[in-house]
């Protein structure tokens, strides 16, 4: 049993009300990867930077025991970048930059050895690629899927043929609402269905998640965090340790896709207390586990009138 | 024991993209009363309305036992009427006219025997007045305050000193925003708990409910509708719930709060069922049961991993 996690690895300057970074370890491979590697290990990731990448972050990954197998270093090109800004109310964020750079010509290359990875997460790129990625997978047992607004606009056809083949797609509220032109999220989430993935996560932020079955919905909160540093990353860090936490426990049942929801929610809670991917550089699995049991308290009630 | 509710009684004349009523039963304090009467009886409600009410509206209520001895009837004047209409995006609403008739001059007069009331529940009305009812008031042990944006633009200096006397704040999130100028709404929550209110319920629409106690918060999820008919007199219904619940239990403790909120969203999820308060005019204790616990099942985790 094996996971593989492709998508991009970048550097991003971003800019809060209260702070800004720059060049700072960014992209949804990054985060997917090292968010899981606290469920289960080696974790193999599939992306592309350029020789500007640097050894430190080639360490960072391998000290969580990160199989760089499929990681291209391309010589003479740059890695991906991008800038964000977020507004005072952190659930707006305008993008200032994306410079492609090496990620412009990614065309992933899944090595032999990761071909019969019986779990696959497809970070968030091009639909087309996508694709070239399940052409490569010979063994597949679950696949998650995220992808964004832009692909729904400019790639849809792709991203049709995609949920066609996945088994579980995470999109934000207003992506499903996008994908389906259906501003009721339970009717957007059906239609989704329809189209081919048994299992959906609907992210709502501050709002927690939705995960929808065959015919059962679980409603996950979210963490009541009051202060907030920096958002990003926190959708793929989601996807990470929900992902990693199924893997480990190879169980894809409802019933173990809400812990993975849980899981998946309590690292992205993580993550956003700290600038890039500081958050999730250095937990305990204590940590982990004792913020997942203040999540379950958080929408218990006893039922004992 | 007795549960007075005080608030507005009003014909409504509402556009969804569905449908169009007018005429319609409506105001915080009937929404209140019809689902409060579920749990407890009778609900005394204090109000007040033209001699343009009609017997079938007086008949609706008394059918509910809800006590009518606080409901004013003032001779040759019109009752409060409000118009509204829904966007596609059911949550957002324009209001098409506010028409105060005999609410204008509407100066609470708690009847005699009603005084010793011990729950309370102040419907969204001008502040000044909610400080009015109160002063009346001489036997309290729990108070539940509604307010909105209009009162936090116009009249912060009463809503302050509203909250410094009441118990249980219930707002929706744009609201608690608006009131702290914060918009983390855990921030928000635990500034408006300083204030005054011991509890304080911030509703999100769709996503749910949240509860804060001392040092609690309860994360309660939306009943997953596909059929949204009516939004209206959902917040009052909830509140309605709630307090009539609580009520009925006496126990105002933070784990039997916990069970009022999943009982207010049980109620409003009937209420937005049906165009004005048809969704809450007739059902069984059954049905209400039933889907309550269906709200538990939404976010039940067992965590048997």
């Amino acid at each position: 049993m094996s996971l593989v996690v492709v998508g991009s690895v970048a550097f991003d300057n971003v800019e809060t009300p209260f702070d800004k970074i720059e060049n700072a370890l960014g992209g949804s491979a990054t985060y997917i990867s090292l968010a899981a590697s606290y469920f289960t290990a080696p974790v193999k990731l599939v992306a592309v930077v350029g020789d500007d990448f640097g050894e430190e972050n080639i360490k960072l990954l391998e000290d969580h025991d990160i199989d760089l197998a499929g990681l291209e270093i391309v010589e003479g090109e740059k890695t991906f970048r991008w800038g964000g800004k977020y507004h005072y109310d952190l659930n707006i964020r305008d993008t200032l930059f994306t410079d492609l750079n090496v990620f412009e010509n990614f065309d992933p290359v899944i090595p032999e050895k990761m071909k019969s990875g019986r779990f696959l997460i497809l970070g968030n790129i091009m639909p087309s690629l996508q694709l070239k990625v399940l052409d490569q997978m010979n063994n597949l047992k679950f696949v998650v899927c995220d992808t964004m607004n832009l692909w729904i606009d400019i790639a849809k056809d792709d991203l049709l043929k995609v949920l066609k083949r996945i088994d579980l797609l995470v999109i934000n509220d207003s992506e499903a609402r996008l994908l389906t032109d259906e501003p009721n999220l339970i009717k957007s989430a059906r239609m989704i269905q329809e189209i081919g993935p048994n299992y959906l996560i609907i992210k709502k932020g501050e709002h927690g998640a939705l995960l929808f079955g065959e015919d059962k919905i679980f409603s996950a909160p979210a963490y009541p965090l009051e202060d907030i540093f920096d958002p990003t990353g926190a959708g793929d860090t989601f996807a990470g340790g929900l992902i990693g936490y199924l893997h480990r426990t190879s169980d894809v049942t409802f019933e173990n896709l809400k812990r993975a929801v849980i899981y998946g929610s309590t690292m992205a809670s993580f993550c956003v207390e700290k600038f890039s991917t500081k958050g999730i550089e250095d937990l305990s699995s204590i940590e982990i586990k004792s913020r997942y049991l203040e999540f379950l308290e958080l929408s218990k009630v006893n039922d004992d009138e």
